[in-house]
């Protein structure tokens, strides 16, 4: 049988072309690609394989760039926070910045594009109450409140484009020219970037792919004073600030930003914060843009014979894939780092694309690939992770990334990379196209909704951090779970109501957020249509602290709903009696033990019709309540593994009062999973672990019988009943 | 050498006369008391002793209450929260209350006196739209919006006093009557009450001090539809309120209070609560009516030749003995129960009467008094805890409660209150009225200020709370260190700056709560003082979530003072690289390892000028920060224990920069500490632990010693050096 290829992109590198052809041949690759800072040989760009090739559009053109320096990119940041001693303050606003990323904007006037803000009451001074030294950076407030706090919010110029900063420090690069991102927006950068793509696709006739890295406005990312990264946020708009885009937005939306609805106080809209409207109108409005700017370049390269694929990171602000802009682009694929099956589904499920790439870890670095070290551990824990998520939805392409001369120093990764690809395939080959079984639809609600489809939770693109794992694990368990996931807004919910196909509504996170909602909980229509819902018989699962917002009495907004509330120390007068956990739940019956990560503290049960499942430290940590005909079901917090990930899909098919169905295409042990596709009859049975495992297997009509699974294996099966 | 004798009270009993006076001689007791259920024989009250008996003013004469039952003590309540299924609801209110203790008011107009609230958008509802059905306890609301939350704020008669209640139900009372509380602001039972106490004088010769238990309005204690505590606020004032009190409210305060300035979304303004305005008004006018009346009966007493004493507790309510109008009512003694230190401070502290008690324990009753336990153990760890307390500030008398012939069964308890009692006669004699040495000054800043000096963080008197333990062991500390120690309010400082005498504020509590302060925090009277005050060389220390209300960029609105913040998801893109702690630091000087109780989680430092002393989950637990001249300290949380005594020691010397007075009059030994008395000349070296401890002792020049001191030792010592 003729070995399949396909479906898989390298990395090369120069002076590597046989290596390159053996291990093209060996991974059924049929494209070959460059990385950041490494460039194909001729004699490879002739290889049988589509040749993807990186683009830069609004870096790396100093030469033009260095001319234009007044279309540089903006930024607004604010100031320290700095304290009054007497009625006039200095502000020295850089402080803590890296003076070469940037630098103040002293081109446009200070007294009309700058704030200063009486912190102490939230009030803007009068722009005669200041002045700007631009000698020394420098504010001078000429009328403080002494003991009062101020900050200084201001433009700078973007003088070094984030990424490469960050690898040209990271890497030493030593007297290597920083690279001067340039704002399309501004008339001469966009002239530019069409003429030089134009020119760019003439001189790269073997380029198949243009792999653009991305289009205009990098996600925000600050260095301080130490060259060190100070801020990050993945969703940032912050870098496509300027100017002349708060003048468009004045014209195009009615009304004029303040730097306060960039700056936020020092949050900067990240996506923790619950958007205002200016924010909302802000990202609407750079979408807009950047969606008919990157046309056209799609347009361009379109013309040119070639294929356009946009890479989702760095300069990606403004293309939000999920949004309503970006299918105008026209882009011919999206290709994305994968860290797990959530990230998987990042890419996967992106619309409007004729093809999706996931790129698979590890990177092919030094950092992975040293003596001693067996990178294949990393490739199976991210190959079995994202499996999950494939055998939901697969990309269409995997690939890789790095230096390939390195990967190949490893004969044992090489040939587990050779299995995962023609795994990948086999996959792909079977259920591409193909309806996987659902046993129900959950909706994720937040603040985002639909527009960060699969993005909740996060700050720099899958890092870990103290504060989120706990609730990133309810979206790694559903990236690879036989349920649809759909995620809604609290706006989609006020005006047009829980959409009818929903089983079991979601809310997860930390008070006050975006994705938990704060203030949100008083909206009438918001809670009235949701506690109408579940009494119907909808369900919902609430963890962390969801609907929470202290208002008459309670608060968790719907602690009626959900049976439980968090005692602030108002309620500490009332007993709480119930604090005896059920002997036995549906929730927790595969359960060994509990991992509630941060978990959350003071959670009561407000009465005996409680079902406490969990109960320790003086506190709930899991909990299930009737409400009518509806189920609200509370978790802690739930961070990734697979008890977790069955706990949750038994709190889903409990919440949902289908627990008789929970155990169509089941697999009993929780580190095997089924995914059944009845229109092909076909499932296949897979094991998530590194060990053989054994277990039952349930049919979609309840029959079982005992299977072994080698370690993280994957066993197709037909079967031949109908449905 | 004549054996001291006196201020110390028993409890006696019936048939108990030989071995009360073997006993009283034993622990050398000057005064006889009767308890509650108990009496005193003929033959017991011509001891030579004084005799307290318990006096209850307004229970206990069921034959009056039954028949003014319109006379009877009100309560406003809350129904459980009610969800609408469609435009009509009903609202069974009674549900979940104890129908022997509360029966509803229908004799005065629910119209006019109950409210119906929307707890949706927090609306009262127009009393046409909502009728009450008397027969079943029931409101019908005719005019409900679907899925919106109801309440019922309803007035009810307290027909069974909540002491006696407890009683009799923890006791098997059976069918023994219940007391009946009578309101003595009802015309027959203001009368009443004067009457029968002028009666009672004179059939009470023997007694010499009328223990009064108490006088009006017990503590809020409500009880379930079980007969079980349902909620209990020590502080609360629930039980005062009546229509006659709201019609005299409104004629001295010149408005009207609503039933929710009582209910208070059900929270029913227990002292967690911020205060509103209505609310201290309220407990305002009930403390200046308890005063007028309460100082009625102590002038009969008086006039009869007798002693007037009030137990702190029960009926206390509105005599709050640290406000301002407990002077006027002329008591001569106020007795209560010392749990600690903190307890024991409470009952020493209270001004303007003649002589103070503590009731010691344990409790001589079966639950500690029973074969095979040892009560001298809970004795030991009593006194020793109470002694550091006494050290600063004695009580004049100490005494206990029970059943003596059951304490007289274990001999070496018998022996160890003698012990016990010579040593407390020793102290008394030695210090009181003498100032003890004090090296600073701490003021506790929070809603109640003075009114409730060593009273913060209470819920019941001295029971455990998972959400208090981790802030009274602030005052357990303070209670026996050597610190001057003051309450005062936000308001306080609003209108009149911190007191100049003070060198340390504490700020503790968690966030929204009257001991943290919540909302006024964004006063800005308060922060700019506060903020000025340590700049010119105050020391600030906060615990838990101190000066916590988001506001304008920060959570701890003193978070640049104190150079910590709480991460609540917002600043998550900001880096957080301030994670090192100090390698030593004055404050954990002597600490082998911390304990913060329940903690404080996310607090991160703002920048490499916090001192980061203690650093662990990611978290900052202990730090200190220089703001000006002055120093402010973050704790997570100071369970009392000798470590944390220390460490809270420690940090207030930091936080006054007054590192180098620490070792004036200081034990090395964390188990010891020393009490000096420069104007006697004359310091006690005392053993807080119950094994043999040495240590170094220093003298307040700095000279130093090493001392070893028996377990629980007290060791009294002159001194010559002047000062």
């Amino acid at each position: 049988m003729k070995k399949k290829i396909g479906r898989v992109t390298l990395p090369s590198e120069e002076n590597f072309l046989k290596e390159t052809k053996e291990l093209m041949e060996r991974w059924g690759a049929d494209a070959i690609r460059d990385s950041d800072g490494t460039k194909l040989d001729d004699d490879i760009k002739q290889l049988d394989a589509k040749i993807y090739t990186t683009y830069f559009v609004a870096r790396g053109h100093n030469e033009f760039a260095e001319s234009h320096m007044d279309e540089c990119q903006q930024l607004y940041l604010m100031s320290l926070f700095n304290t009054a001693l007497t009625d006039t303050l200095e502000v020295h606003f850089m402080k803590g910045y890296f003076e070469e990323q940037l630098r103040p904007d002293y081109i446009h006037d200070p007294k009309k594009y700058w704030e200063v803000i009486d912190r102490t009451t939230g009030e803007v001074l009068d722009t005669n109450d200041w002045e700007v030294s631009k000698k020394d950076n420098r504010v001078l407030i000429t009328k403080a409140i002494p003991w009062h706090e101020y900050t200084v919010s201001f433009l700078v110029y973007a003088i070094w484009d984030p990424t490469q900063m960050y690898n040209h420090i990271t890497n030493n690069w030593g007297d290597k020219p920083h690279d001067i991102p340039f704002d399309v927006r501004q008339p001469y950068s966009n002239e530019y970037m069409k003429t030089y793509l134009n020119q760019w696709l003439t001189e790269n006739p073997d380029t198949d792919v243009v792999r653009f890295t991305t289009f205009f406005y990098h996600f925000t990312l600050v260095f301080n004073n130490l060259g060190k990264e100070k801020f990050v946020d993945w969703f940032g708009y912050g870098a496509s600030v300027s100017v002349a885009a708060l003048d468009a937005f004045e014209q195009e939306k009615g009304y004029r930003l303040r730097p306060e609805d960039i700056v936020d106080q020092g949050y900067y809209n990240t996506a923790f914060r619950i958007p205002t409207q200016a924010y909302l109108d802000y990202i609407d409005f750079v979408q807009q843009f950047v969606a008919k700017e990157a046309k056209e370049l799609v347009d361009i390269v379109h013309e040119s014979g070639k294929e356009a694929m946009m890479f989702l990171g760095d300069n990606w602000i403004g293309t939000e894939p999920y949004g309503k802009y970006f299918e105008s682009i026209g882009l011919d694929a999206v290709v994305g780092s994968v860290g797990g099956g959530a990230t998987l589904r990042m890419i996967a499920d992106i619309p409007h694309v004729r093809y999706t790439e996931g790129r698979f870890l590890p990177y092919f670095f030094p950092d992975t690939f040293y003596e001693g070290n067996n990178p294949v551990i990393e490739a199976n824990e991210n190959w079995v992770t994202a499996r999950r998520a494939l055998l939901r939805n697969p990309v269409d392409r995997i690939g890789y990334g790095g230096y390939l001369s390195l990967a190949y120093q490893f004969p044992d990764f090489v040939a587990y990379i050779e299995k995962v690809t023609g795994e990948f395939r086999e996959i792909y080959d079977i259920i591409k196209g193909v309806t996987p079984y659902s046993g129900l639809k959950v909706a994720i609600l937040n603040s985002w909704g639909g527009l960060r489809t699969w993005q909740t939770h996060m700050v720099a693109h899958a890092l870990w951090y103290k504060q989120i794992y706990s609730y990133l694990g309810v979206l790694e368990s559903l990236s690879g779970a036989a349920v649809d996931v759909t995620f809604i807004s609290f706006d989609d919910v006020i005006n047009d109501g829980v959409p009818v196909d929903v089983d079991v509504i979601i809310n997860a996170g930390d008070a006050g957020t975006a994705f938990s909602g704060g203030e949100y909980w008083t909206n009438e229509k918001l809670v009235t249509t949701i506690r109408a819902w579940i009494h119907n018989g909808g369900g919902f699962i609430g963890i962390g602290e969801p609907t929470a917002y202290q208002h008459e009495g309670h608060y968790f907004q719907l602690a009626t709903a959900l049976g439980i509330d968090k005692e602030l120390g108002f309620s500490l007068s009332t007993d709480k009696y119930f604090v005896t956990p059920v002997e036995e739940h549906f929730i927790s019956a595969d359960s060994t033990q509990f991992n509630f990560g941060e978990g959350m503290k003071n959670i009561f049960a407000l009465s005996e019709e409680t079902e406490i499942i969990e109960y320790s430290n003086g506190e709930v940590h899991l909990s299930s309540h009737s409400f009518g005909k509806g189920r609200a079901v509370y978790i802690a917090g739930l961070p990734y593994n697979e008890e977790n990930t069955r706990l949750l899909m038994r709190a889903l098919y409990y919440a949902a009062n289908k627990e008789e169905e929970f155990h169509k295409w089941h697999a009993s042990n929780i580190y095997c999973e089924v995914h059944a596709y009845p229109s092909i009859r076909k499932m296949a049975i897979v094991n998530n672990s590194m060990k053989e495992q054994t277990t039952v297997v349930f049919d979609g009509e309840g029959n079982s019988k005992e299977v072994t699974l080698e370690p993280s294996e994957i066993r197709w099966e037909d079967f031949s009943n109908e449905s």
